[in-house]
């Protein structure tokens, strides 16, 4: 297959076409950027991490039924992958309180809820990614009613998969930002990526910070909190 | 049935202990506020059309099968209401796009909706009053999965009659905010008020505003609009 001209360049990806039908191809960068652009640093070695990462969760998942993006790793930093149309949603789940869950309402980071919760965000960086319901995603007309159960169902069962399977390699699977896409025969797929900038991961033990809140917050080890993971979930270095 | 102290003071209203069982007295304001508090104002004879008005708006809900706090009217500000537990939930239903909506996600005001929208926020003047799903009610225990669908209902129910109601009097009926509380039996029922302060109405034919915008946004006639909505619901100046 043929690399052929960018068609996007995100925070931590850029997005190629390519010659193959509806297939595009990901290369992810050690750019990272927190705060909606605000700040910026470099994660030496993130791209392939989250290449690798990334694509071993895909394959998990679609082993337990769940229709994603995922094609093929074609190097390091760079996959295949189904071209898809970004539903403009952020779909976060989350198992714990963290981050802007716990600063929105003012509750401590933590606490462990009785069932996963789901919420949206629409996907715009100029109105800084506000939360929407369901009904306002309908309003907007960003999904529909239908599209909202499919994602959600989605979501939800990633989350099972996902937390049961981190949890074997004694991580806890604390929240983590999905993102879908419609193909061009309108089915909804897993798009975008998971790895330790979309989620948060703790060390089941020690509750140690196993993913982008360690270049959040300056806490330090941030290359280190990275390659633990992969050598945890993939088993190499 | 005598006045005692004074339980809790608000923006716009007071509210007292009473020596009924079970019953408070609400005092109605000339107070305004507006984005949080940040803009503090007076209107001139708002404590008595916002009194008339909200118990002339619960009586008709109640008359449809909405249960309300309202019991009965003291004096020109004053009303007795029945006592309880407010639910730390604001309850907006919205017809039209306007305010916080249009702002937030970056639309016009104006966009009639296909269905209403209800949407929750935390009602906490120090998170300044975030946006909260369903899932997040349940998982900080602000409300059970049971008491957010009869809410819902009763919402919706209540902007139906409303709605009605109010373009019979060529009023459009935009957005309004609601509370609930729960009564010592447990059960939820409609508290809080029903007034220019709490809802968009806009002039059916004309779009003019005739609710607090005036004073938020400093359009002048503040004083003008609130007398015109107690003329056209009630019929007296």
């Amino acid at each position: 297959m043929q690399k052929l001209e960018q068609i996007y360049e995100g925070k931590a990806k850029k997005v190629f076409k390519t010659d193959g039908e509806d297939i595009y191809l990901v290369s992810y960068k050690d750019d990272a950027t927190a705060f909606n652009g605000e700040k910026k640093g470099t994660i030496l070695g993130k791209g392939a991490i989250n290449n690798r990462l990334s694509n071993y969760f895909m394959q998990l998942l679609e082993k337990e039924g769940v229709k994603t993006h995922f094609i093929e790793e074609v190097s390091a930093t760079d996959s295949y992958v189904k071209k898809v149309e970004i539903i403009p949603l952020e779909v976060i789940v989350r198992n714990i309180s963290a981050g802007s869950f716990a600063k929105r309402y003012g509750v401590e980071e933590g606490i462990v809820f009785a069932e996963p919760t789901i919420e949206f965000s629409y996907k715009n960086d100029e109105l800084n990614d506000p939360l929407i319901n369901d009904c306002h995603i309908q309003a907007l007309a960003l999904a529909t009613k239908a599209e909202i159960e499919t994602i959600k169902a989605m979501a939800f069962k990633v989350n099972q998969v996902l937390k049961d399977f981190l949890l074997n390699n004694k991580i806890k699977l604390v929240d983590f930002k999905l993102e879908f896409g419609k193909t061009s025969s309108g089915e909804i797929i897993l798009a975008d990526e998971i790895s330790p900038d979309t989620c948060r991961f703790w060390d089941s033990e020690s509750n140690q910070k196993l993913d982008k809140d360690r270049f959040r917050r300056d806490l330090g080890d941030v290359e280190a909190a990275y390659r633990e993971m992969l050598k945890r979930i993939i088993g190499a270095e």
